[in-house]
């Protein structure tokens, strides 16, 4: 029992320092692609090429974590499992710390790797609008178009429809995937976010990767005006996902899940299998959890 | 018997429900990219996005509903196989209706979404022509330079090729495919359909897709000019597929099918292989039906 | 004795027609995807996505034709073959006559899919070289800049690492791929040849997606400019390449084939599963020919 | 014991010639991606098509030799393998040469291949630096916004990112791949290192890759401006790199490697059936050192 405990803790220790480590992956490389498309004035890269790098990073910060701490990623997703009753509440202010640690971390490696671009590009002044403005590079804000309510519903429906492909995606039932094509889909459902509600205010979806890295940049030079812009804007992306995502979860559950055929019976063995084959990191104690804790 | 029917009756409705969620989902993504790149004037993207929009759209609306109703996404392929004598002609209104209403559903969606991007892109005046115009985010609409037979000839040839390529991406007696990569090649061929055939008309190649938002922007107040544009171009997407769509899945038929030399008792097996691992929610009972079932 | 006579020679008409439609699709993808950049003047794509039309062209002729007759998609491959000692020389005219016809065919039904388009984008003109040229839709000419020796160069080069590249993923000995990954991997190396080797003469690699695509243009009446442009270049891109294709063979025959460690036995075994299992369509005679009759 | 020796001695030279073949084909193949676009002026790709051929070649080149010589590509990743105890020295100066000599041979091929191209856009004048600049078709420049620091935290970060992936990619106990996954992965790689950190230096993060081109273009006529540019940068792209994998190794050590909880025991033996069916030509002596040796 006390042997169980120790191990425990040290696993919570674990997975909360790859958290962090995979949201500095994360951030670094998504929000790389931005620094180098506007720093260089669209000499290197174009939109698509932003997208790629977010939809990529999140690739590999699956692959570099999955084995340990079950890439736990999205705040949203983790409280979606706790309303559901499949995640312990008391696990949740720990991961979204570590989330949001993680995300300041990788906001400030980016600046690191891109300040010489960024001091030459906007002249030394670190502005969050304009044609100078870099803030952009490492958070979200509305185009010039969108209203308050306007961006509401632009967070709560792609949130809903994120977190409803990423539930079916990680349900077996649903249908198997092979080994190592998890990590390469939802890079790819990353990029849809980008490519198709990415221009009212660039797809936040993640209250972390979006506050993380606005601490940040209030901290490095860019000031207040990060909180003040797009009439306080920064609180919408913190709260419509969660809205959205808890939407998402349950027309997954209501929908398609509670329409599967199997018995639970044969389920839980499809599911150890795949679950022992590819995450062996996990103990497989909680089955129905864990399928649930691999994915955000 | 009784409980048989009561279970084929629960499953029909589910599957309605699903499709409709699913060209829901479909329609979302793939509008949405037409909408961001339209109403942020090429900033946010550009042909190419759009297109990995619709294509990424098809790839999860099939990993979201393939688990439950087997991923029928176009009536032109359920026709198809209704005249082959592998689908009841009875469900075929009843899909085409679930098509058209989760068409009509996503389209709505987007234009929530993006109500105040086309607003402020169009200066409030919904436009079907022109510089400002905004009905192409929805449904196709012909180029100019395009005739009315030069029309019917691309939606006849492109929705061949289509049908053909979804056909042999289903037999898998042509070569089976890992569990979780036929969603990504169906995108895949979307893509494809895209950059090679979609300068003419948009590539609509499908009859509910491209039916469902029409009504919506006639609703929405587009007005008539949605039906009366092209010099009434919207009945050829609507046509045009099923012809197009008869005669790439009979050239797959006497082609390749026809050439198979595995025996009828080997094939069963390996088919119930690898739907008994992929499509768990289906029942096996016509097997040959099944395989058909699965995509469009 | 007879019986297997009369399966052989149904099965050549097989392959004869099915290389056709191959072609046929294969053309029309790629072709198609240059027809739409070049009549929209770029609106509707750009250079990459016509790379995207062949490589995903590709992609899908084979998908659609694999399970019957191998996928035999270039008479440089079947001349590498027959030169090795591994495929009989008499089938060879037979094989190069069905892709010269396939991709006249195709080149037709893009024609006649863009004939709007293309009248026009040329004002009823059908050149081949100006601003308003179209020749180059259908197939390749060499660029301002490139003398002869050099467009000789560019295609030895460029055919000799496509070869190269061809057999390695055809070489079950040097790392197994699962089912349905070659033809997509088949598609990267051509995309791979669009990107890195497309500026100086676009590519051609394949002596009968080259002449039969130019005579339908000499035919369809572009006339006979299509074979005095670029200083006769026309026979450049059906020489070259089979000179490059047998150095790419040979390089990897020496280099890595022979020092493969594993015993033919052993071999032959792990062959026979994976062709057993993706390709049903083939008897499994004599696997040695068989492995590299798959590809090209 | 004189076979084995024997043996080895081959097996020495063929994982040398290999080495420089694959080298060949990696530059070859990323360097003609750039070549095209610079030299015709962005009409035949931009800078994601340069990022897809870097990415494609390491693609195949890793496909070509992976059953041969286990793909060692990157000095970089030898060296992290020799200071953590898992290569021996004596062969690292061997590997290294191989991977000079290699990168020089594959430039050379570009220059060859792209000879009239060069000539024609350079006015015959071999320049470092303006407008009309060729030799950053071959190795790396710094941007003229990067300071000396700004230029060795860049590859320090990015290196160090990208050895973390690669190791984490390996390691089977951190989630297994299916075979052929692994090289389509390391492509991604490094188009994530293209778009997200290549606008400072054009992301080298392998010394020999750069320093082989470099002598190359400095003999063939570009002259010791190609040492002097950018301040002697020369050098940082051979140094940084070094810090930067060590970094990322250990980073990757002790984060998660240290954690995995299967046994040794069950480790080495899903190692060896993942090793086995993929890459035959490796004896299975030294399993730990094995898995370190497949990549870079």
């Amino acid at each position: 029992h006390f042997l169980e405990l120790g191990n425990l803790h040290k696993k919570y220790d674990t997975v909360k320092i790859l958290t962090c480590l995979m949201f500095h992956i994360f951030k670094l490389i998504g929000s790389g692609a931005a620094a180098q498309v506007v720093t260089s004035r669209g000499t290197h890269g174009d939109y698509l090429t932003i997208q790629l790098g977010s939809a990529l990073g999140a690739v590999f910060g699956i692959f570099v974590a999955r084995g340990v701490s079950g890439a736990h990623l999205n705040p949203v997703y983790s409280l979606s499992l706790c309303v559901l009753g499949r995640h312990p509440w008391k696990k949740l202010p720990l991961y979204s710390l570590s989330h949001l640690v993680g995300a300041f971390l990788g906001a400030a490696t980016v600046y690191l790797q891109y300040y010489d671009a960024i001091q030459t590009f906007s002249g030394g002044e670190l502005l969050v609008a304009g044609p100078n403005a870099t803030a952009g590079i490492f958070c979200s804000y509305p185009a010039d178009h969108l209203s308050f309510w306007g961006g509401l519903v632009d967070q709560v429906v792609a949130t809903a429809l994120f977190l409803l492909c990423c539930v079916a995606l990680e349900d077996q039932r649903n249908g198997p995937l092979p080994d190592g094509l998890h990590p390469v889909l939802v890079g790819a459902l990353i990029l849809t976010m980008g490519v198709s509600m990415g221009s009212n205010c660039g797809f936040p979806l993640n209250p972390a990767r979006d506050l993380g890295p606005r601490l940040f940049t209030f901290v490095a030079g860019w000031g207040e005006e990060v909180f003040k812009a797009g009439g306080g804007w920064w609180w919408v992306p913190i709260v419509a996902p969660f809205v959205g995502g808890l939407l998402g979860t349950l027309t997954y559950e209501l929908l398609i899940e509670a329409h599967h055929q199997t018995t639970p019976q044969k389920e839980k063995k499809s599911r150890r299998t795949i679950l022992g084959s590819g995450f062996k990191g996990l103990n497989n104690t909680y089955s129905r959890t864990k399928t649930y804790e691999i994915l955000m």
